[in-house]
């Protein structure tokens, strides 16, 4: 069993969800030769998140954003934690709904994603900035 | 440390959350031996989730579809992505809120799940179909 | 390839989100020595949960408790599972939405963990008691 581990900084994208799929690949050296592993991606964030989800059509992204901000909506009275702006809570609570990582199998030297499966940033701040990732990886 | 992985195609199942401990348990091999260790479930889809959740009241489940059909409601004006039914995007933002994979502890041979969890395989589909899923466990 | 484990029981503490970072690195032991590594903090139970957010602002986890009691409301008239009383079912999903573990790097001896990150125990119950956790840590 070996064990890598890369830091990736993505760079800053706009609110909404974002495919980077193409990002963690590039990040992965070394287990080309892995018969068998896991790769976990995790951020380094609290208003930002992960999740896998459907790679191919754009509008499915455009429906997360959408959904997301009328499950968790801005400007709600209840919100003590509001100094940063009315995105910032919201952006708490989406990002634990969503989860800090992604946790994939490994599978001849390749991330085992099925068919329609893509990582998603789903950046929650308006100006979120560029975005701190760990990428570990262990296998034989 | 040993890994070990593990294909696993779930017979499909109608639209609802299932109890799956049973097959994960029997798709586990070569792990009786390990002191210690991690057993990551992980489904290849996008439409459908796994979580932990309890195991023995079988109205625990009903009541879990009865939640999410309520939080993430079809044919909201607002989807874009409704070609392929009013189920369609619901099922993957279902299957954001719940994570493609869950990561259980080994110890002593077994899955060190508490008394009242269990695995489902949460199917948000209508006609999902048999469902692929990665074992990979890992330990010493 | 090393890989640790522990089990740590949590005092009881009251209906709501708490950090529990400290708890956890005091549970770590072993992996000082570590280049690189992942370290996954699994609960037993299903009317609780763990979760990554701020660490440093009390209100944030106060806004938590409100939206999840606003998102995942009690004595819904749908509930079947409610011999327990009215926090048991909510507690049931508010767990699947924020999951039964939390799995973070190691870097260099420590957990990885943004600037603002902390480690929360989501308590859903009026009276959850003592919880217990697996700490499971692998690296070299």
């Amino acid at each position: 069993m070996e064990i890598v581990q890369q830091l990736v900084t993505l760079r800053a994208r706009p609110r909404g969800f974002h495919l980077i799929t193409a990002d963690i690949e590039d990040g992965l050296s070394a287990i080309g030769h892995w018969r068998a592993g896991i790769c976990q991606v995790f951020i380094q964030h609290t208003s930002a998140a992960l999740t896998l989800n459907e790679n191919a059509d754009p509008t499915v992204r455009i429906d997360f954003e959408t959904y997301f901000n009328k499950a968790v909506p801005e400007n709600e009275p209840d919100y003590r934690h509001d100094y940063e702006g009315p995105d910032d809570m919201p952006a708490h609570i989406k990002s634990s709904l969503l989860g800090a990582s992604v946790t994939i199998p490994i599978r001849n030297g390749r991330l085992a994603l099925g068919t329609w499966q893509g990582i998603y940033l789903c950046e929650h701040r308006n100006r979120g900035g560029s975005r701190r990732l760990i990428i570990t990886a262990w296998g034989n």
